[in-house]
């Protein structure tokens, strides 16, 4: 099976699509997603191995995040097929005359949108933005990433298939990548937002690349929506007494540990700053939490780029003089592997949380700060928006409860999602979920692009009034 | 009462009040804005009397608007209250863990609403937007509309003093004129869209005032959302045996020239097109409609300019040639009123339906396009995003019927609301209310200017992960 892999025609195609894909039933729909998981389902092994040379993540990661993509991909089916997506107001009587005003949904038009590369299954060509468009009545043009330029097109043949099995319009399912523009990426994707047949875009990725989508949009004679997620820092606050034992210290190094590194520390929720108290046992935790980061096996990145970046950083932070207990980095005089994370972490008092130790870094990496936790609501108000923040307490605890009371206003302040004694990087595909958050996380705080609620997203109600109900639907 | 004057000093107040406000109850909310509503009430006789002199609107007519106005008050005070604004999307167990999901909803900040002129109260300096962000717990820092400035002044002390009353912090409420900038409003709305701490902005008025706005908030280090309602010309569709009798054309004749002239034809969900068959009967019914609009008497309209605009349109729509019986425009030999409204209207073919015909235009006058009801869905095709769309249709009429089935999906395409049998000029303040629509009518054809889900603009969701219930809330 095949897509169309110029811009003009793949865009022109979803142009087509949008009015008859946009007026099948829900439960059609469901049927060409579920399709769609079925034929991921049937290339597992085929796509688990071509991500595996193109990520290098561990076959036992990718293997998983298929079967999270799958699993999405029919949730949103089965999720406008029941009608949960719809906004379902009604007002029976209340127009002039004493008509009836409810409200149907309506698919925006076509979606453009721009695969990630770190979940090259959940976030990729096949990932929550393809799904939520498709379930809401949207074509879609995927944008392959760069870095995965094999994987991509083997995933697109794969949908394309799916989509055409399902008796879908020519043009419902697009793909394009580097090479239909003459090997510039970045053009591409401003072009294909700028086309005019274009209504909405998703996007996952670094924020250069969100805030160019959004000024190329916003520019547009029509401006359009974009939902870009560029991620944060993720702040983790430890109250004190749930590390006031060894226990507790050594299960939160350990988590948090798992966190920073898993993935490579590649991970939008990684938790890049985490506040500890500043006292013994808050040095105790920072020093195990080090500790445990560094005895981490370098890990191969995505792309060289990435390791280089995260090689960069590193570096530049310790010889900023940050005392970088327990840092592995580099190993003194050993040549880097090119595409190797080496895990990494500095501590540094609140005074010094400033410029580069507030930006997020991609890599497995940790910036902890020790901290006074009667100033954590403080330092939670001067941090930008993030996706998630964490509270790590102890329960039983009147101080700490005390504590998180204080905190938490600050927390909700910023974040769009708040973790309670756990990590923020699992991610539950939910209804309840809210993946987003204030800017510069994300374009649109009020949106998610993980969850049911994705769906919504990519419609928009119109009231009817007084229209007789067999004319419509 | 009074409020705070400059721009600086009315954002930084509303950007303090936005944490303490943001905190209140919904109760303390509802009672806030039952307080407004009953500021109003009481100053209604010289509000009213104001607002006349400053509009040309009748007294009837006003007075109407104030208790919509204090009604919406109240209604989406209710409606807070009663928790129907929160997202409330909850998954038990759902986190990695087993923890439970569930959303809460924060306000945005401070938003800052642009009073619209063509209705001072509903739409004004008390209107909806003003309503919905202090319903969502935002603050409000209004621009009075330059054409109303004693009116808006007189209003905005009597909501100051209401929320002073409710013991809201300051900042809670505020308020500026084109005199806190020097006398030029279109610079004063662009530096409030500019500040950093205003969030969300509100605005109902012309498109190049919102594409302004729009523009200016997109190219801000933090973008925020503008909801600009920039209007349409709300097409109406007559089938054909609706009018297969006399009685059906008087009735549709008086309720479109009612619809047209009504206000002075300055509002935004007036029927400024309407397309009528090309028949005997269709042509029957526009020359009546014509009569029934050139029988009105003239009307002042809300600003010199507003009416200078409409005689220009008048006499180059009369001079294109089109067929413009029934217009009386300004009576030949007669000097004309400044500020009176000439009811108007043409008639024209569907092959010349182009150009000036298809803009929306603010005053007392309708294009009326005779077609083949077989072309309705590629006319409707043809349209831009539209507020409204109607369609008049006889009910026991198989024959109607099917025209209606096959020309809905167009509308619904088109339009944030679809009237049956009904003319679109009345605005229901309900749940159901759609009042957004598809670019260029309003730059967030999801988002709703009018009803209760008009507070969801300036809310975001937060999921909590497993937060003991007792620390948050």
């Amino acid at each position: 099976m095949t897509y169309h892999t110029t811009l003009d025609g793949a865009v022109a195609a979803a142009a087509a699509a949008a009015g008859p894909y946009g007026s099948w039933s829900a439960a059609r729909r469901r049927d060409l997603l579920h399709a769609c998981a079925d034929a991921l389902e049937a290339a597992r092994a085929e796509l688990v191995d071509l991500a595996r040379t193109e990520t290098a993540l561990t076959a036992e990661r990718l293997d998983g995040e298929v079967t999270r993509t799958t699993g999405q991909l029919r949730l949103y089916g089965d999720h406008v097929a029941a009608g949960r997506h719809l906004s379902g107001r009604t007002s029976p009587g209340a127009a002039p005359g004493g008509a009836d005003v409810w409200t149907v949904d309506v698919p925006l038009g076509p979606v453009a949108v721009f695969a990630a590369s770190n979940f090259p299954f959940a976030f990729g060509v096949p990932g929550g933005d393809t799904a939520s468009a498709l379930a809401a009545g949207c074509p879609v043009v995927v944008k392959g990433h760069p870095a995965q330029p094999r994987l991509s097109r083997r995933i697109a043949e794969v949908l394309a298939g799916a989509v055409a099995g399902a008796d879908a319009p020519d043009g419902t399912f697009g793909f394009l990548d580097a090479e239909s523009a003459g090997g510039d990426p970045a053009r591409l994707g401003i072009e294909l937002v700028r086309h005019p047949a274009i209504k909405a875009v998703g996007f996952t990725g670094s924020f250069g690349g969100g805030r160019a989508l959004m000024d190329a949009a916003a520019a547009r004679p029509e401006p359009i929506p974009v939902y870009a997620e560029m991620g944060s820092v993720n702040p983790v606050f430890v109250l004190p007494d749930a590390i006031a034992d060894e226990a507790g210290r050594e299960k939160w190094a350990t988590a948090l540990a798992a966190a920073v590194t898993g993935s490579g520390g590649q991970l939008c929720t990684k938790p890049g700053v985490v506040f500890v108290p500043e006292t013994d046992d808050g040095e105790a935790l920072a020093d195990l939490t080090m500790f445990r980061i560094a005895d981490t096996a370098p890990i191969p990145m995505l792309t060289e780029g990435m390791a280089a970046a995260h090689r960069t950083w590193s570096a530049k932070t310790a010889e900023a003089g940050a005392p970088a207990r327990g840092e592995s980095a580099v190993p003194d005089g050993t040549e880097p592997d090119a595409r190797a994370g080496y895990p990494f972490a500095v501590q540094i008092t609140a005074k010094d949380f400033e410029g580069d130790y507030r930006e997020e870094h991609f890599g497995p990496a940790a910036v902890l700060v020790r901290a006074d936790p009667a100033d954590y609501p403080a330092l939670a108000d001067s941090l930008e928006g993030q996706l998630t923040a964490t509270v790590i307490a102890d329960d039983a605890s009147a101080a700490d409860r005390a504590a998180a009371r204080a905190l938490l206003p600050s927390l909700v302040a910023k974040a769009g999602r708040v973790v309670w004694n756990g990590v923020p990087t699992g991610v539950a595909v939910v209804e309840a979920m809210q993946h987003g958050g204030p800017w510069p996380a994300t374009s649109a705080g009020w949106s998610t692009s993980v969850g049911t609620e994705a769906i919504r997203r990519f419609t928009r109600p119109v009231a009817l009034q007084g229209v007789p109900a067999d004319l419509v639907g």
